[in-house]
This record gives structure tokens, C-alpha cells and sequence, in this order.
């Protein structure tokens, strides 16, 4: 049966299952070392091994195959997953069409560049091709060769697949598709592409009027609407962009659809993955709205497993948030796959990045706490590339644990250490749970601005004060929501869940004593019903820096305010408040939504004495909504959650009697695990529950204890 | 007699001194305290205490001037002075116009800006106001209530000088003029400015034909002249701001200047200092475009001592190279003052700062090591705002040496330590200097970008495609020049000097073995003769990513390439180079610079076989031009430093058996300090010269040797 995956884990042959995986790139070892290097994976505990297949060692010329050596011993593929069998490996293949990898050219063969017209490539919004290697997913010519790789490649994993008794558990389907298209700011122009747009909006409006109504537009046809292009100067401008954010996520989904259904037909029956990056400069603020580029491709295709690239670069108090947060996003848009990390940073690239060991240990622990239910070390092995196919020159990482000669670094005991630990605690680990009394809810919508404001857009295209807003939604969900509220709940050692509101059923949400929701002016009328609903339930909504007034489109919509009876208005003013009771909160914009209201109670006024902030029941339960941006910049801002938290009386999950070390209690069926993670550069002793431990400089400790009656 | 400046020192009654301040902000504490964290700086082993003062607090109401507390015991500012005397420290005062400070409107009082009309506001590119509390410099109404202020303050100040019995020492003029500019990316389009700008063009040009036939215009008179806005289109426009940024910077000279004569005319006898800031994300890339913001002054004004801003928030080996570059800038374009941080990071403003004392107590000494020769703790005590005067509410930083209610912290210890060190070392360690026998060129005219391209630049005006340049100055000069080379000689424990090319003498040029010039394609015809010239007197250039072949206004200019023989061009392909032996070295650009040449050796080829790297023999001397750039980003460029440097049999400064401890020495006249530093959050041991060395993570330690013979 090999791998699957049910109910938040992986399972193999049926059972929970803890993938625990090193990245070894054979085409970039000596072959004489191949066994060794598999040895020491396994050696360390590992269960799996993970490699890419590149299209361009194996074709090096048009139809030219060789994965048994004939050309050079370094292309035998079917002797290095014989080698993993022998060993005793698990082995998930990436056959690309592109593995990157700092592969040249991405891993495409050069001659395919060369054979590829210019229809076959992405295009930019002034019609120019975006670079020689960047290809259009969707068009026939690139579909056509990748078909062809396929045809190739396909048959090779398909006789050495689980179910043929071969070593291969699970396949990769592409490689971090859409990287190149966040990184530029642009998705593709290439007519092919906007032919399938047109088929999108035709689909969506049905009518061409109903789409012109929308854009403001004069179209006879479907035919004639063009995506659209540069800076938003209207809200016009504005809507059009928001289709094409939502095509975005479609033409994906087209993309890895197209490509599994393909690789099914070889009768390949192993799990698919994919992989989704995000990290920037040792933070994942904008990580999420990665993930929901996938939005479309995670409700409709659940044989397609989706794993974060975790590379935090280095291990501190300052990221300490970021790969809870991700794992707990990823878990509520990918509620029956397991999370996993399916690059889990061992070693680096970069020169800037040095991998303590000890720093890595607590990373990976602090994983376990916060469920990650597999991993892929990248790298295992460090390489050496052939040449002139490396893209940043012959040697590909450092400080990996095995070097690419098959010597030990100090970062291998640390793999043994981590395995144990799996291994020892087995299941009882793989189904433990955190606890949460809080739920943050997830809109994705708010992420749908890789083309238009991204940390990585050169050329933005939003600026809201043209459109007449005044809440940025990528300030709102990188510094409010991310590095606000989500960092501030983890140093406040809260445990909280992530449910996305447009698929989450609303009995979820009333499971939890509070439900926080970071807004922008807009949300769709669904969602601000589900939220009125919930409150009309019993439920506590938390509502932060705005209740939304407008939909998606910026047309009006004011279920909400209209269920809470309230009117919302805008003033500007000192960024400060004072809100339950706490005097100067700093405000990170000045802008402040206030509130008028026949009932409630104020809570928060700004130094004007308007009411930027009211309690008010409404149905069975209650609304606080804090109508001012504040994020986690001041001590106020943590004291202001912890008050609302208490409100509910919610508190801190353990009593330490140091407020920096963090902890994440799991609980088993007959144990619990309270990981106590030091993150700071500090030696830090602490007392919990009456015992005192000490802890290291960025070190970890795990209390087991069985759970009474 | 006080503290002057002189030697790239500050004397105290004319004998070397070093400058041991800390910054205490009376305005936010309890004046029952005031005496008591006097007293803890001065045990701490500080001669100097430093604070604002805001004008917003000494007249609360216009013309109700109080600073002996009659209205408020906490402005007693007569008191502070004397008690700073009673308790024998040294007074820097800072009052204004502008603190910032996160005081509440920057410290001005908000009675002036109700009063001020627009006309003293500092102006945006479409006529608007670009912030209330950012007001005209050199706008007459918002000079003359700054005169009115100075006419206040400044009799206070007087009669409390060093010349006249009293403990004030120093004094700052305003604070970072021109950290809004930065931040909001536009100088100020007021009217007055606009005048100021076409006096400077009149001044530059004499004729108006000149500046038309440069700007490609058909002005009529100077007073026609508009200055240039948006986004750069051809290279008429980008000529404009050539001059703008030029006079950007005569503009904040004009405006210190003013200020400072204001000063003057008080009788005010004492050292004048401005601070400057520009640490980002613990890295400091961009500071020297801070430094190169007041150039003119610099040259002008010898009276006014620069200090740096070190706030690099975390100490790593990431930003070991940040301190001493801006060190080694700030000395080349102020070489008779001494370098000191103003600013001197204790504590900290944000969350996502922790300052850990041994840290910071490796940053401390690693900045002794690095040549300061003085430095203002920011903050030695914490301060608690009085009523709505903070920007980021009630408590001001945090982890300070000293909290607001006079207790402790674990950072006080390690002021002590630093002091005790330095006073027991005395004249020996302030004379001491390192040694270097490579110098790097400073060219501060790629650092003019302030307006048009910069790391905090919201709307890039500048994209180089548009004006057919390769070279992005910013790219140059923050990833080749800062986080490449000086980070790499750093790294190589390579001593290095830095000499602004503008300014310097040739023959101090000439002393060192190499001159690397990290360059964009252009270059000012003088400097170009001024590189020829030291070759043909028997220095050896180092020349990258390109040999400039225009101007600064982007006329061709090939001084260099004819006095070299060599014609230029340019090549696009494969990141990669075969370099002084080194195969593929990653190259950050894809375009490169190739060489045609009658003599030479070919020294780097591209993968397509073109030259791009050449040695030549010129006259007396060399040059080595690599048309590549590289910074550094992978193993091979560090290799590729080396072996350049490795041509002059310039080696690393000691042999140390681990290569990541940093190692400085410096050389007294009877003593060597060897600066060991561990930037490393693990343990470290190594042998130099045969002696073995252990050092805990992030720590450092001091070898004393009494010099031979």
C-alpha cells in the first residue's frame, strides 16, 4: 500500500505514520558513494529518501534517454533506487518538468529552450518574453515536451513504485510552481493563458454585461476582455485584479491537475506532493499567501499532498511564530493531509546562513510541538555539481549533515537524536494534540495580492489611498495578523487554532471560546454572514481593525454592521487609543474606524474621545470590535490581547516564571509532552508547576508525564 | 576648555579623551530620581551625559517659556544642568529644533503647528502637504520660531558651558535632518526650496543654456526651472536629478549651517555634533547613503563632529561588517573628527529587539576594535513618557543598564567593564591604529540616490533598463561594495582603510598595495584621472564590476579605458565566469563587461570563452578590471578576494586555526591589542601564533602584548 494520508497524518499501509526524510541528489554524488550516503540516512533513523529527477541529466539530447549509466555512470537511476530498496529507503521521486534546485536552467534541458518558440513562454504585460527559462505551463509546446519527458520517465517510476515492489512511496508533481511568478510580480500574459482566462470569467459572469458591469467596462464579448495590467488607478481597475488573483489560483490548480492526471495514467498509484516556499530574510509573513495560491488545487485535488519549505535561515525569538503559524494555516487549508515540511533546512545554500547544530535541535524539536507530522531534510547530503550545471557554482550547501565525500558533521547526531525520539514515542506522538480556547480565522481572500502588493513586487500596483482605503491588505495580514496577533499569541504562550472561514463549518468555530478575525474594509457577504451567525450562536467575534463594510469588489456590504447595529465611521488622529482601560495604545495607522451604536459598551476611544472601540451581545453572544490597527510593536499591544483573551478567561497554557521561554503542551492518549523551548541566546532557568528547569542558549527540554485518570 | 576634536580624536582640555556618554532623558523621569541615575552612570565609569530638550516641554504654551520647573518639576532644567556638574559628568544637550526621540510631534510643540500655515510645510512632488510635523527647513516661518526657541534656550545653554563654569560640553544640532527625506523618498518641493534650488543651479551653470543643453530643456531663465518629479524616463531626466540630489545635499548644509551660526551667535563656544542613522534590519547597507547625505557639510563645516547611529539591533556574524565599514566611511569623509556613535545601541525601542549583555558587551569591544573613539549609550536609563507626549505610548525602551525607577539592569555591569577598560588602557588604545595594506575607493556620488532609488524608497524612480544603464548604483553599492567586499575582507580578516576618491591625495592612495573601486558604469573625469594617475605611478587597481566609460551625467567618458588601452563592451549570458584560475563564480548579474585590449592578460572569460577580466601593466603600476560582478554570496567569491589580494602577497592579518573568529589588532606605541571576536552563537577554540584561545558563543577576548623593539 506504501504512503497515504487521512485525518491530518501520513499512514503507511494503513497505519500513522511519521515521514521522517533526507534529500540526497545522486546526480550531484560520486555513484561509488550513493550506498554509503543512503547508509547514513538510514543510519540516522530516516525511513525515506527524496530526490529530483532532472529532466536535463537524463535527456541531455532530444530523445536521447539514459537512466541506467550508458552515457555516464552518474545517470544510472535505476541502479540509486535499487541502491534505496537494497538499503532499506522509502524514496519520493521529483521529476519535474522543473525541480530548481539551483539546478541550471531549473533543471529544463538547454536544447529545449532552444526548440521552444516564443508562444511556448510566459510573457509580461508589455508582451516580451520574462526570461528565455520561464516557460508558459499551459501552453501545447511546453505541455507537449514535459508529455514527452513523461513518457519517458513515467514507466521507470511506475515499475519501481510500492506497488510494484519497488523502494518509490511518493512522487512530487512540479516544483514550488508560481515561485517565479511572485518573485517577478507577474503572472503570464501568453496568449494561451489568456485565452483560458476569458474561459474563467465566461464561466464566472456567464454574460459578458454582467462582467462589464463589474469592470465598468464596454466588452461585446468574453472574447474581447483583456487581464489586466499595471498600476490601480480605480476600483474598476481594482476588480478586475481581483478575478485575476482568483484566475491565478485556477490556472494553477489547471497546471497540477493537468500534470497528475497525466502521471496517473502511466497507473502511478503512489501519494502526490508539492511543495510551497515563502520564507524571506528568517520571517514567513508573506509564506501564507503563498499557500493560498494553491487555495484552488487543496479543495479539489486531495491525492495531492501540499508541505511547507521550512528555512527559517536562522533560529531566534524574532521567527519563533513563524512556523506554527504556517503549519497551522496550511492545517486548516489542508484539514485531511498531514503537514509536513517538505524542505526542512539542513545546512544551507547561502553564506549569509550558518546552521548551529543546537540551533537546528531546537528547531526541529520545537516542530514536533508545533505538529509537523513529517519532513524532508534538504540537504541530507551536500553535493558537488557537474559541471556547468550548477547554478551558483560547483558546491550546492554547506554544514549539511553528510558532506558530499560521506563524512559526518556535527549536524548528523542531531538527525539521530531527532529520529529517537519519533521512533520512541511512536504513535502515542503522531496523534497527540495541542489545546486551544482561542480560534483565528483565516480569509484568504486578503492574501489574493501577489500581483498586486507583495514583499517581492519591483514594480507595486496598489496603493489604497488611490482607491479609497485605508487598510492595506498586506500590512493588515503580514503586520497584524502574522507578526501581530500570531506572534503575539505564541509569546504569550496561548495555544490557538486556524480555521479558513470560507470552508469551515460554523460548529467549528463555536468549539472555541473566541474566534479573532483580522480584518481590511471588505469581506465577502457569506463570510460576514458566517460571522454574524456565529455571534448570533454564542460566540465571542473579536474584530480588528475594521468591520468589513464592503465585499470583495468594494461594492457595499454591511451584513455585519447591520447585524450589530452599528455605524461605522472613519477618523484619523494620533495613533493612539485607550482601550480596555489601558492608557496610550499605540496605533500602527492613524487611521481609526469609530463607531456609533444604540447599545454596547465603548472600550476603546481615541484621543479625541470617539469610540474606536465597543462590547456589544448581540443574540447569544458578543462582539469586541477594535476599530484601530495594532499589531505586537509595544508592550501595550500584548497586554491589550491578553486582556480581551481573559475577558473569556483564557490564559496562558502553563505557568512559567519565565514569560520568554515557550511552551506547547501535546497531549496523547496516555501521555503529554510539555516542550519548553528556550529561543534567545540566553541561558534561562524557569520554574513550572513547582519544578525548575534549566535551559540552555537556544536549547529545548520535553517533560513527559501520563496523563492522569 | 571643553572637548575638541582633532587627529580623528576628541581632546579634553587638548589631550586625547575618549568620550564615554550615556543618554538620560530627565524630561522622563522623576526629577527625585534625576540624581540617582546621575550618579549610577557616573560609577558606571562614564565622564558625559547626554539628552534632548525638547521645546515642546520647556514651552508648553508659545512664549510661556519654563526650565527651572515652575510649572512642572520636570522641567527644571537649571536643576538637571547642576546636578550633572554636582555629580562631575560632562553635558551633551540636544535642543532641537527637531529630537524626534519618539516624542510626540518629534518634540515640536503643537501650538507651532497649528500656528505655522503651509507655506512652512515641507511640500510633496503634486503640491501637497507631505506630513504636518514635517516643516520647511529653510522655510522663514518656520526658522524664525525656531530662532525664537534658540533665543530662549540658547542664554540657558550659554551660561552653563564649559567656558563658562558649567558641565555642557557638547552640543547637537537639530537631529538626523534628513532621516523624513529618506523615509518618505522626496526632499520638499516648498517654494522656498524651489528657490534655494534655482539659486544653486544659477550658481552650478551661470548660464541657463548650459543647464538647457544638460537637461535637454528650453528654460527661458533659472527661475523657470522646475525641479525634476516622478519616475525617470530618458537620461535628460535623469541628469536633473544628478544636480537634485547634489543639491539635496547643499540644501541640509545650508540648513545645519544656519542653525549653527544661529548657535554661534549665543556665544556658544562648545563642539557642535549631528548624529546619523540608518541601520535596517540589523544591517547597515544603507548608512553610508545617510553619510553621503551630508557631504557638503562635511566639507564645510569642521566645527560639526559626525556620529553614527549603531543600532544594529542584533550582534551576529551576519553584520559583523556593518560597524567597521560605516566606521571606515564616516573616518574617510571626516578625517579630523573623530568617529563616535551618538547613538550606541543599550536597550532598545522594539520588541523584536533583546539585547542581551553578552551580546552587546561583544559589540561594545568589537567597536573599540573598530576604531570608535567615543560613543553615547541610547539608552543608559529607561524613561517613563509623561502624559500623551510618547509616539509609542507610556514606557520608553526597554533593557536598559539603568530602568526608570533607578534599579539595575544585567547590561549596567558590562558599561562598567567597557569603562574600566578603556580608562585603564587610556592614550595607549585611543592612539592605537590598525594596519591595512589594501584601500578601498569611496565614491560617494553612487551613493546619490537617495531620491530615486533606496531601500526605503516607496516609489523607485529609477529603473537603470529605462536610461540603458547595467549597473544599479544601489545594487552596487550595497550587495558588490558593503555586503560584498567589506564584508568579504571582514570575513578574511583582511584589514582594509576606506579614502573618499573625491578628496583624497593620491600619495595616501599610494601608500597601500591595492585600490579596489567597486564602480557602476560611470564616473567623473576627474576621478577617472585620478585612478590613471595612481596607476601610472605603481599602484595596483582593482577595478569591478566595470571600467566606467561615462560621466556622471552619463556623457561618455573613457579617461580610464584609453589611459588602459582597452575598449569596453558588453555581454549577456550565463551567470557564470572562469576567474584567476577559479571556475564558474557565480556572477550576481548576467551582463558583464568584456574587454578588447592590445596587451594584457585575460584573467576571468565568460562561459561563451569572451574576456571578461583583464591584468594590465600601465606605466609603474597595474590594473586588474573584472567585468563581472560579484559580491559576496558563495565560497568562490571569498576564494576569488583572496587570490586577487594574494597578487600583492596581501594575507590575512593572523592565523588563526578557526577562520571564524574575527581578529583585529591594533597597534599602540608600546602595546598591541588583539581583538578576538566570536560572532558565533557556539563555542569557539583556535590557536594563533601557537597559543590556544577558547571563546564562548558570541563573546570576545583581548590580547595585550607589549610591542617589540
Amino acid at each position: 500500500m506504501g504512503i497515504t494520508a487521512a485525518r491530518g497524518m501520513f499512514l503507511k499501509d494503513g497505519k500513522p505514520y511519521f515521514l521522517i526524510s533526507g534529500e540526497i541528489h545522486y546526480f550531484r554524488l560520486d555513484p561509488r558513494l550513493w550506498e554509503k550516503h543512503l547508509r547514513l540516512l538510514r543510519d540516522s533513523g530516516a525511513n525515506t529518501v527524496s530526490t529530483y529527477i532532472p529532466w536535463d541529466w537524463h535527456e541531455p539530447e532530444p530523445g536521447v534517454l539514459d537512466v541506467n549509466g550508458a552515457s555516464h555512470p552518474g545517470r544510472n537511476l535505476i541502479l540509486y533506487i535499487e541502491l534505496c530498496k537494497k538499503v532499506g529507503l522509502d524514496l519520493i521521486v521529483k521529476p519535474g518538468p522543473y525541480i530548481l534546485a539551483e539546478y541550471e536552467l531549473h533543471g529544463l534541458p538547454a536544447w529545449l529552450l532552444e526548440r521552444c518558440s516564443p508562444g511556448a513562454r510566459a510573457i509580461d504585460q508589455h508582451g516580451n518574453v520574462i526570461s528565455p527559462d520561464l516557460m508558459c505551463y499551459m501552453s501545447e509546446e511546453y505541455l507537449t515536451y514535459s508529455f514527452l519527458w513523461y513518457d519517458h520517465i513515467m514507466p521507470v517510476i511506475a515499475s519501481h513504485q510500492k506497488s510494484a515492489g519497488g523502494p518509490i512511496a511518493m512522487m512530487q508533481v512540479c516544483n514550488e510552481v508560481g515561485v517565479f511568478q511572485w518573485l517577478s510580480g507577474q503572472l503570464d500574459y501568453n496568449p494561451a493563458v489568456v485565452h483560458l482566462y476569458r474561459e474563467f470569467l465566461r464561466e464566472r459572469y456567464s454574460a459578458i454585461d454582467a462582467a462589464n458591469r463589474m469592470y465598468g467596462t464596454a466588452y461585446r464579448t468574453f472574447d474581447e476582455v483583456d487581464p489586466p495590467k499595471g498600476v490601480i488607478g480605480t476600483r474598476d481597475q481594482y476588480r478586475a485584479y481581483v478575478d485575476f488573483h482568483l484566475f491565478y489560483r485556477h490556472y494553477f490548480a489547471l497546471y497540477l491537475d493537468t500534470l497528475a492526471r497525466k502521471i496517473r495514467s502511466f497507473g502511478i498509484d503512489v501519494l502526490l506532493t508539492h511543495n510551497i516556499p515563502g520564507w524571506i530574510f528568517g520571517n514567513a509573513a508573506e509564506l501564507p499567501m503563498l499557500i493560498s495560491t494553491y487555495e484552488e488545487v487543496l479543495r479539489t485535488r486531495s491525492d495531492i499532498v501540499f508541505g511547507l519549505d521550512h528555512i527559517p535561515e536562522f533560529v531566534s525569538y524574532r521567527n519563533a511564530h513563524s512556523d506554527l503559524a504556517c503549519n497551522k494555516i496550511l492545517a486548516a487549508m489542508q484539514p485531511h493531509g498531514p503537514v509536513w515540511a517538505a524542505e526542512f533546512q539542513a545546512g544551507t545554500r547561502e553564506h549569509f546562513v550558518k546552521n548551529d547544530p543546537a540551533d537546528m535541535e531546537t528547531f526541529y524539536f520545537a516542530s514536533l510541538a508545533h505538529g509537523l507530522r513529517g519532513f524532508n531534510y534538504y540537504m541530507f547530503s551536500q553535493g558537488i555539481n557537474p559541471s556547468g550545471k550548477g547554478y551558483y557554482g560547483k558546491t550546492f550547501y554547506h554544514q549539511t549533515p553528510v558532506n558530499a565525500g560521506g563524512s559526518v558533521s556535527r549536524l548528523y547526531p542531531v538527525t539521530r537524536n531527532v529520529a529517537a525520539f519519533i521512533k520512541r514515542e511512536g504513535e502515542e506522538l503522531l496523534r497527540s494534540e495541542t489545546r486551544a480556547r482561542v480560534v483565528v480565522g483565516l480569509y484568504t481572500p486578503y492574501f489574493h495580492t501577489e500581483l498586486t502588493t507583495s514583499q517581492m513586487l519591483k514594480e507595486k500596483r496598489l496603493y489604497i489611498e488611490k482607491i479609497g482605503l485605508s487598510l492595506d491588505p498586506r500590512f493588515v495580514r503580514e503586520e497584524l495578523f502574522f507578526n501581530g496577533l500570531l506572534r503575539g499569541l505564541q509569546t504569550l504562550n496561548i495555544g490557538y487554532n486556524i480555521r479558513d472561514l470560507e470552508t469551515c463549518a460554523e460548529e467549528e468555530l463555536l468549539r472555541y471560546r473566541q474566534l479573532w478575525v483580522v480584518t481590511t474594509e471588505f469581506m465577502d457577504a457569506k463570510t460576514q454572514a458566517l460571522l454574524a451567525s456565529y455571534v448570533a450562536k454564542g460566540g465571542h467575534l473579536v474584530i480588528t481593525p475594521a468591520i468589513p463594510v464592503m465585499d470583495n469588489y468594494l461594492h457595499p456590504c454591511t451584513v455585519l454592521t447591520d447585524a450589530f447595529g452599528v455605524r461605522a465611521g472613519k477618523a484619523s488622529g494620533p495613533p493612539k487609543v485607550t482601550a480596555l482601560g489601558i492608557e496610550e495604545v499605540f496605533c500602527q495607522l492613524s487611521e481609526k474606524q469609530v463607531y456609533a451604536s444604540s447599545g454596547g459598551e465603548v472600550v476603546a476611544i481615541t484621543r479625541a474621545g470617539e469610540p474606536c472601540g465597543l462590547g456589544i451581545r448581540v443574540g447569544a453572544g458578543r462582539v469586541t470590535a477594535l476599530g484601530f490597527a495594532f499589531g505586537y510593536t509595544t508592550d501595550e499591544h500584548l497586554l491589550l490581547i491578553e486582556k480581551i483573551l481573559s475577558l473569556d478567561r483564557i490564559r496562558r497554557d502553563a505557568h512559567v516564571s519565565d514569560p520568554d521561554i515557550q511552551v506547547v503542551t501535546r497531549y496523547g492518549t496516555k501521555y503529554t509532552y510539555m516542550f519548553l523551548l528556550n529561543y534567545h541566546n540566553r541561558r534561562k532557568s524557569c520554574t513550572i508547576g513547582g519544578r525548575r528547569h534549566t535551559l540552555s542558549p537556544l536549547s529545548y527540554a520535553i517533560v513527559k508525564k501520563a496523563r492522569k485518570g
